[in-house]
């Protein structure tokens, strides 16, 4: 792989883009263009509203048709997700949850020594993702307005993502440390479940925090960037407690 | 000025954004409103063959229709550019013209230490800028697509140069000022010691503190980071001192 920008540069890593409930035809096909310029190809769409096989989908495209064609659809961001290693959010409320939020430059740097299928994941137009959606991602990343009541229109985050990602893989050496290999999205929502049940079990889970008890592990576990073989321990975990206090 | 992302940091830079005869309205609307994302307001439209007061261009401004409602309208780049000390015109054709050619990011880093008006001039959706408009920049940008037959829409490629301007303004040391030459370690002692007999000779120095005082003394300069001509300065005090109380 030539690691300099050009033309040859294509595909240079496996970034998913996935766009939730987009409403614009036209912003899907300018994300597909904005996607495409910088070398990246794998388009997911949960639930579009808009029509990406409408004729302003397609004209935005402009020479990334292709991409737009070969669109996945989904019909929930779990689905969209399952088998990726490192899920990113964007999200213009960074502070609302505390999770951790990175510049899109922060972010891009670490993803340069990452493997396996990543996403970004794009809300809606107006109301961006919901707190459940964000909880579904290990990073939150803003990409601060100048102005509060002023943010970028999608296809245009879209771009600067990309944008992004692409510099800062063309800028990193060749040579990075591997850690891991990590839980995917679909290991870690199965260890929710089996966390939440133990919790359940004991007595843990009482009263009107449950929910927000749940969401605090999920955190930590998010934010930790389990690996596989720590997840596998965990669940043991949950496994010798259920059968241990039925 | 406060030196981070956020809401409160409006009108960074005078950089100017300038567009030459733009045909689709949309795409002045979006450039306004990519611009006011990152803190930049100057927009000048020359020649444009779309409508800035379109309903199209007021509606993709968003709540940057501001920016576009003050937009200065030019017959030519060159009244567009008459005041400004630094121009850079970007261009896909990189190569093409024996120009100095950077990066989106070169170019930012380089911005930051630039002083007075700058302009960044975007040339017509389909043919770019001509040559001959090429050459009125100091520097040519490239913002290189991965496929020779896609470039970025012009309001993405607005988008990218703005956030690129802001990352790196952001990014540098509030103060510019060129401070030193910094006093050497070995001027450093020797101002101690000239320090400590002065001290010693007016009978400031007494009794068990005298160690300690004299800690305190060296911790308050070396946390200043004397410069020489201060270091000077200093030691002629001790000079002066010394012979005024013998």
């Amino acid at each position: 792989m030539q690691k300099k920008w050009g033309i040859s540069m294509q595909d240079i890593h496996p970034v998913r883009f996935v766009l939730v409930e987009t409403t614009h035809p036209g912003n899907i096909g300018s994300a597909a263009r904005a996607m495409k310029t910088m070398g990246f190809h794998d388009l997911v769409l949960v639930n579009p509203k808009g029509d990406p096989a409408s004729e302003e989908a397609v004209a935005l495209a402009s020479s990334a048709s292709d991409v737009l064609k070969a669109a996945t659809i989904c019909s929930s961001i779990e689905e969209a997700i399952a088998d990726c290693s490192w899920v990113i959010a964007t999200s213009m409320r960074s502070r609302y949850l505390d999770w951790p939020v990175r510049t899109p430059r922060e972010m891009a740097k670490q993803l340069v020594s990452e493997e396996g299928p990543i996403a970004i994941v794009f809300g809606r137009e107006r109301n961006g993702l919901t707190n459940d959606e964000l909880q579904l991602a290990h990073l939150h990343v803003s990409i601060p307005s100048a102005y509060e009541t002023l943010s970028l229109n999608l296809a245009q985050a879209v771009q600067v993502m990309a944008y992004e990602c692409r510099s800062q893989l063309l800028d990193a050496p060749t040579n990075q440390v591997k850690n891991g290999p990590y839980a995917t999205s679909a290991e870690l929502e199965g260890l929710y479940e089996h966390w939440e049940a133990m919790l359940q079990q004991v007595g843990f889970l009482k009263g009107n925090a449950e929910q927000l008890t749940m969401v605090r592990f999920k955190r930590l576990f998010q934010r930790a960037r389990l690996e596989r073989i720590e997840l596998n321990m965990l669940r043991g975990v949950c496994k010798d407690v259920l059968k241990a206090a039925p």
